[in-house]
């Protein structure tokens, strides 16, 4: 996704933000913090569905930025959102080693000597702030000058985003009753619900929505869409695991230690090795060693190839869903580089 | 409020909620819980704030009902929204004694052998309704059939009732912070944050907009809206804890053990009695007869007598508000009843 520009997107934020902070500041100085703190959170990530929504706007023939920047900024905020409720959800107090706005408040509290208060401050700036990046991707997109048939359609896709990923969210706290590993179907099904869904299929149908595509393109960029996302997140659940945290920037054994219900754990379950493997699944204080140990049970097994041949199936099938007329060449070759990217990466 | 009807905005919301429980039956029997719980959860009020839109529009010559419904539906949602997340933040799994959404997913982890994640489901649950109800009270607004223009304005006071309401709620919770009692003043400010403005404000403004009303006719309703907010706010305060149980529903202990601070214990942080009441408000574990010595404290000191007439006050002055001749006669003392509703009630 080099190719796509998003500078225009961060300019759009920058200016939203700075907005905000200035009403913000009118209210204190935690409101404005709670702003400064979205915004970070807004800027840490690399952008992948403003990119996804331009790159199927300009591709499929839309020129307007005017009008596809807006629609941009509304689904990186929608992930923002959506970021910051889910480490509510997982209680986590930083991302990727640095403190998120719960783990800022609970600082904060600290500070202005409410420490026993530290929970409620985290929780209460990460739901609001939620909330408010939230509410700012549908006015982002409500307030497009576009006619009342085309914002339905925009809004119906930003509607089915936030319907479906709630559902997968709220299926993968459920899963974890599960006394059993799941089955591979629903860890896919899953991910395609918490993620695919609206980081994936929705940035780059509204991209095509807005550009004019016929249904044929949009149907094409949906099921490229699915696809790719899952292999997205099948290759992260691996390099959970199997990566270099010097890269990811991920601990390889958080996942474990939560019993992350991944496609790796899926596999193990149906084999042999399961029994061995079953007591260091969701150990909260899994050592190294024992870390290793499950690593190397994994390859044995054959988890880790069917996890990475699973996402390589994913990602085959993305590409081969855009082999279609209704999808030009340009961007077809740009999606195609993305796949690539999606399973062979080690970050 | 009694001679406005806000049976359609009840359908509209029927309707919503089908439709969601028949998408919802896709993904598992969780969601469709969940959603259960969300139509629960906007059914329980008493729809003040459709019945408010409603006022204003047809007190201000408005009659197409079919735009003003979803405007109404709009602000019940977004109150649902809030409710739900301000139970999360409050870590309350009941409302008027009932589970709210949070207590039913805490039930419903025990029933399905995930008792170990109760907590989990119930944060997840609750966050995730409120984010969808949230959600749908944009898109209400955003699928209006009106010009940019009007829509832009009734996206702008969705928008200031969001950002307002976030303000308050944070400075609630921070608020908890003082070690002394605030001041009369910060707790007046932090009830027109946190509730005048969405509750009241905002949906008498968005029908006198949707109407057509004049600049004074919507400054009038604005500064009528967040003053009769507050005098609401305030005797609920006293309601809470000189009230009737069975007439409010709600225990006359939980705002005294919780330390609430509400204009009661802000005017008693003025005078001598303080020294003797501090250590009982904040009592986790506050008795019946603590709390009636709490009682006559507040009384002999002037609070409760104080609290009552600021109350008046602002009901007074929100009444006064309206002495307008941009405000119709007719929606004058509709709104002039509601006034006096607000703090002569004992529920």
């Amino acid at each position: 996704m080099h190719e796509i520009q998003t500078v225009g997107v961060g300019m759009e934020l920058e200016r939203f933000f700075a907005a905000a902070r200035l009403r913000a500041s009118d209210y204190g100085e935690h409101y404005v913090a709670l702003w400064d703190g979205l915004e970070q959170a807004s800027t840490g990530g690399k952008r992948v569905r403003p990119a996804l929504v331009l790159a199927a706007f300009t591709g499929l023939g839309g020129t307007d930025l005017a009008l596809a920047t807006p629609v941009a900024v509304s689904f990186e905020l929608l992930h923002t959102a959506f970021v910051i409720h889910d480490d509510v959800i997982d209680q986590d107090l930083a991302r990727r080693g640095v403190a998120n706005i719960a783990g800022t408040f609970a600082e904060r509290a600290l500070a202005h000597g409410a420490g026993a208060q530290a929970d409620a401050w985290a929780a209460t700036a990460a739901i609001l702030a939620g909330d408010l990046a939230l509410s700012e991707a549908h006015r982002a997109l409500a307030m497009l000058p576009v006619e009342l048939k085309l914002r339905g359609r925009l809004l119906d896709l930003l509607d089915r985003a936030v319907f479906v990923s709630a559902a997968g969210e709220l299926a993968d706290v459920t899963n974890t009753a599960s006394k059993h590993p799941l089955s591979v179907d629903l860890v896919v099904k899953t991910l395609e619900q918490k993620t695919a869904v609206y980081s994936f299929e929705a940035p780059l149908q509204a991209g095509a929505i807005l550009a004019g595509a016929s249904a044929e393109s949009i149907g094409a960029l949906g099921a490229f869409g699915r696809l790719i996302g899952v292999a997205f997140q099948l290759t992260d659940d691996i390099l959970g695991v199997f990566g270099d945290p010097e890269l990811t920037g991920k601990s390889v054994l958080t996942d474990l230690r939560e019993g992350k219900q991944t496609a790796l754990i899926a596999h193990a379950g149906t084999t042999g090795a399961w029994a061995g493997l079953a007591p260091f699944i969701g150990k909260a204080d899994l050592t190294e060693t024992e870390a290793d140990a499950v690593r190397a049970g994994l390859r044995d097994c054959g988890a880790l190839q069917a996890a990475t041949a699973l996402a390589a199936d994913h990602a085959d099938r993305a590409v081969a869903a855009l082999d279609t007329p209704a999808i030009p060449v340009p961007l077809r070759d740009l999606l195609t580089t993305l796949a690539g990217t999606a399973v062979n990466r080690s970050r």
